[in-house]
């Protein structure tokens, strides 16, 4: 096997989830020319169909994306192809895919990535002119990030393949005589798998679902968002072209774009040869998603994420990285803080209480500074995705609540039209659950008032098991406290990002190591890559034959 | 670790699936003084109040086994509890027990099956005297079979909650810095397991789900089902008394009796506080559970099993092995074949074509032969468990189809009131699905006649895929029609046994090698010991401390 070292590196990162990343993040280190390329072949595809899928049945041509920074449309459009024919062939595909020996899908998969790998940077550019981050995030989250994602992913499943072995020869002793079976165990796929895309992150979201499919033998129809399809498209398109240079089935993945008012989700969803759902998107389709009967369900839905002040060594500091983390990607990652449990009696600050005033302040200054700094601010805040997200935070100082930042005034440097908008930061009680008991998705930060660090935990830890929270970042020096927050929020499934400063933010969580949502509590039933990301979508079978 | 060598070996085990067993399953192997003590300590028990339970809060005694061979009531009465005092007593036992070292929790649990081992008798005749087995099946599956089911899914939980480990520290590069984290990674259990038993194997389908519980830090309350609570009694006794002696809470496991007539299943199971449940039982009930929201759901449900016979070495010594496959406990296995699939054009037989309805005499013939036989009838029989599946194998004969073997009549030489009842054979067409689409448990055995073997697999796979299938026997010396059977019925979830002689039957799945359930179709959810019955009941969560 071509990739089998690949293959056993990521395995053992995975149970060693110590650092380890196959695809370095930095641009530059895919070399120059690489880097050209990829702006010019994007530069190429604007305004032109998107040819390179090589799945058939076309039904028309559909495109609606449109770049959050020129406000133009992308021009791009893709096929379309009509639901049933697109779950035939899943079908038909499907009776090849599921044959053929593990180590082969994996060598694919792996080969897949490889080749996407030389076309990160044109992944880059497609995100950063349909999802708004900033050009880096961009090629970090959509290239990297999520190619390592996916390969953790072929890993573990690799590995959760193999774990029983082929054929066994058992014999039971009976007195003078013996019961002699010889028995073979396979894992058998589920069927056809869907994985629904979003709009903000249109492949770090998705290669984990398609990627896991994959590997355990489930054929897979890619439903992107409509706003957000050329990321995801071009590794559709290289997995495609891989299994046409195998001699496969090419339909073993399709993509099934389809636009804003002719949505074909429900009808792929429901469709009862779908059997595995992989959903990224707000808890209110994701609801709907999981309440499907008969299907194994993956999904990542809103959360509501928090961060409990209590003490701490250098106040400021923290308040640097917060204001970054909240700031990045204005507020557009699921993992972004969004609630920050203030006590009203003040923080410890390296044996100084520090009133709370004080604290907020320190808080909406480092925002403040970050956002109008102006070497720091567009590429931080990048652009907001959507004129709902666009409009829920322009309207955020209308809610209730004090409003003690108003979004600053932001502008792009070289698109004036691009959706800017800075966090706006409201202060409210704890006893208005009405105003912070909800994800508000983009650069909204809401400081919440409590009387104490035990209020700020009881209310962290009903927000995630009545809400749902995909991070917790706690600030604190006191042992006996941090281990109440770990033990209290980690009880709702949640995991804990302690005392956290410098260079690297609470939103990130790391391939091959952190575990992307627990799956325990209503902000999503997948974990990026927990055994059962992958041992759900197939089933050990064990069949006997006598041996005489 | 005390137990660390019965871990091993089992984990060791369970991955290499080669035949393995922790408790000898014959009666004698455990020593004669054990053997006369079982009796005499069961005989002790008739007619009186079961004490050993150390939970507190009683309420009331309740009590209504009845032998299925004396038809007299054991008279056994056991201490009734309210739902809610069972439910709260369980949250506190789930503070201290979800934090025991894993270590800790496995030494106690094996130590549990250890000591139950040495009731082995005891639990055997209380078995036979409320489910209607026969001894030595008693013996073997509430006793040894069932400890070690309970061992391989202590094992797979150990194994499991282990797999990632405890404590790492991680550090990405960042130029000419790093991000340094400490990260500690936390198996979460889920919360309170109910686990809901059936009346015809009271310890082998309640033992996994209560020890996959307690290995993975969920306190657990057991319902028996009220007609056999003695044998499970003794095994939640056993666990208590060294919850006791190891200072911990005795309410982590808590014994729920309640009675036919005042039934707590469902109070208990749509419970805010349970969050695991597993249940053995009929589909109706089975599928009420399973659509209880957010909640973690193993099921076993009724199944209809399928035998499908093409062609054949030794036609005779097939069939005397599957006449002892439904003649044994009178079909009141989960995997006893039901529908024998048959084809009209006969069955070829070392080269010679056996007509139909020569095969099919062959078949009632060995029926008749092994349960005429005195020395095999009650011991392969056994007793009806209960008053509805007798009057449903009574009745078999009035329900359509060819009745080609009226259940022959049998005595028991003790008991001359015992519930016994040899199976009927009813001949149908492959046409006639209302008479065979449907689990009839107990005694009753349908011979379907089919066009040709292709028909044959054809409803094979139909009934596995709508009404769910546990087993299927199939008889075939064609390789290539084999490795069809084989796909098509793996296809839906249902694992083959090939052409089975001598004395091992399809209705036998072996601990640490054989899978019993897949989980994969309607006739459950739950597989001993797949790696997702255990890894379902808790959640992996990591934290991060920022290391500067």
């Amino acid at each position: 096997m071509k990739h089998q070292e690949i293959i056993n590196r990521a395995i053992k990162a995975v149970h060693e989830r110590t650092f380890y990343a196959q695809y370095p993040e930095h641009p530059k280190a895919y070399g120059d020319e690489l880097l050209t390329k990829g702006q010019t072949d994007y530069e190429a595809q604007i305004g032109k169909a998107f040819t390179e899928l090589l799945q058939t049945g076309e039904t028309g041509q559909i495109g609606e994306e449109n770049s959050p920074y020129s406000r133009e449309d992308l021009g791009i459009t893709y096929p379309t192809f009509a639901v049933e024919d697109l779950v035939n062939k899943a079908m038909t595909a499907q009776k090849t895919w599921r044959k053929i020996p593990i180590h082969q899908r994996a060598d694919i998969l792996v080969e897949a990535l490889e080749r996407s790998s030389k076309r990160f940077h044109e992944i880059a550019w497609a995100t950063h002119h349909t999802t708004g981050q900033s050009y880096v995030m961009s090629f970090q989250a959509s290239g990297p990030h999520a190619a390592d994602r996916a390969l953790e992913a072929i890993a573990l499943g690799y590995h959760e393949l193999g774990r029983f072995p082929e054929k066994v020869f058992w014999e039971k002793p009976l007195g003078r005589m013996s019961a002699k079976l010889e028995k073979t165990f396979k894992p058998i796929p589920k069927g056809i798998g869907l994985v629904i895309g979003c709009s903000t992150f249109p492949t770090w979201n998705t290669l984990p679902g398609l990627f896991a499919n994959l590997i355990t033998g489930n054929v897979t129809i890619v439903k992107p968002h409509p706003k957000s399809v050329y990321p995801i498209a071009i590794y559709v398109a290289e997995i495609q072209k891989l299994l046409a240079e195998n001699g496969l089935d090419i339909h073993t993945v399709q993509l099934a774009v389809d636009g804003s008012n002719q949505l074909i989700t429900k009808d792929l969803a429901e469709h009862p040869s779908i059997k595995i759902v992989d959903f990224t998107g707000s808890s209110e389709f994701g609801n709907y998603i999981e309440s499907l009967p008969n299907k194994t369900i993956f999904t990542e839905k809103s959360a509501v994420n928090s961060v409990i002040v209590d003490s701490a060594k250098n106040l400021r500091e923290i308040m640097r990285n917060l204001a970054f983390s909240v700031s990045l990607y204005s507020g557009q990652m699921c993992t972004a803080p969004q609630n920050f449990f203030i006590p009203a009696s003040g923080v410890l600050d390296d044996d100084e209480l520090i009133p709370y005033e004080t604290v907020v302040d320190l808080f909406r200054n480092e925002v403040a500074a970050l956002v109008l700094n102006p070497k720091m601010s567009a590429g931080t805040l990048g652009a907001i995705q959507s004129d709902a997200t666009l409009e829920r935070a322009q309207n955020a100082n209308k809610r209730g609540g004090t409003v003690i930042l108003p979004s600053p005034k932001v502008r792009h440097p070289y698109f004036a039209t691009a959706r800017l908008c800075a966090p706006t930061i409201i202060e409210v009680d704890a006893d208005q659950a009405d105003l912070y008991a909800q994800e508000l998705f983009g650069p909204i930060v809401l400081v919440v008032k409590t009387k104490n660090t035990e209020e700020s935990i009881e209310i962290a830890q009903k927000m995630a098991t009545e809400k749902g929270t995909l991070t917790c970042a706690a600030y604190c020096t006191d042992n006996t406290k941090t281990a109440t927050i770990i033990e209290v929020m980690n009880e709702a499934f949640v995991p804990v990002t302690l005392n956290l400063t410098g260079y690297f933010w609470v939103n990130q969580h790391a391939s091959f190591s952190d575990f992307h949502g627990t799956g325990g509590n209503p902000a999503g039933t997948a974990s990026y890559t927990d055994p059962q990301f992958v041992t759900k979508r197939f089933v050990w079978v064990g069949n006997r034959v006598s041996v005489v």
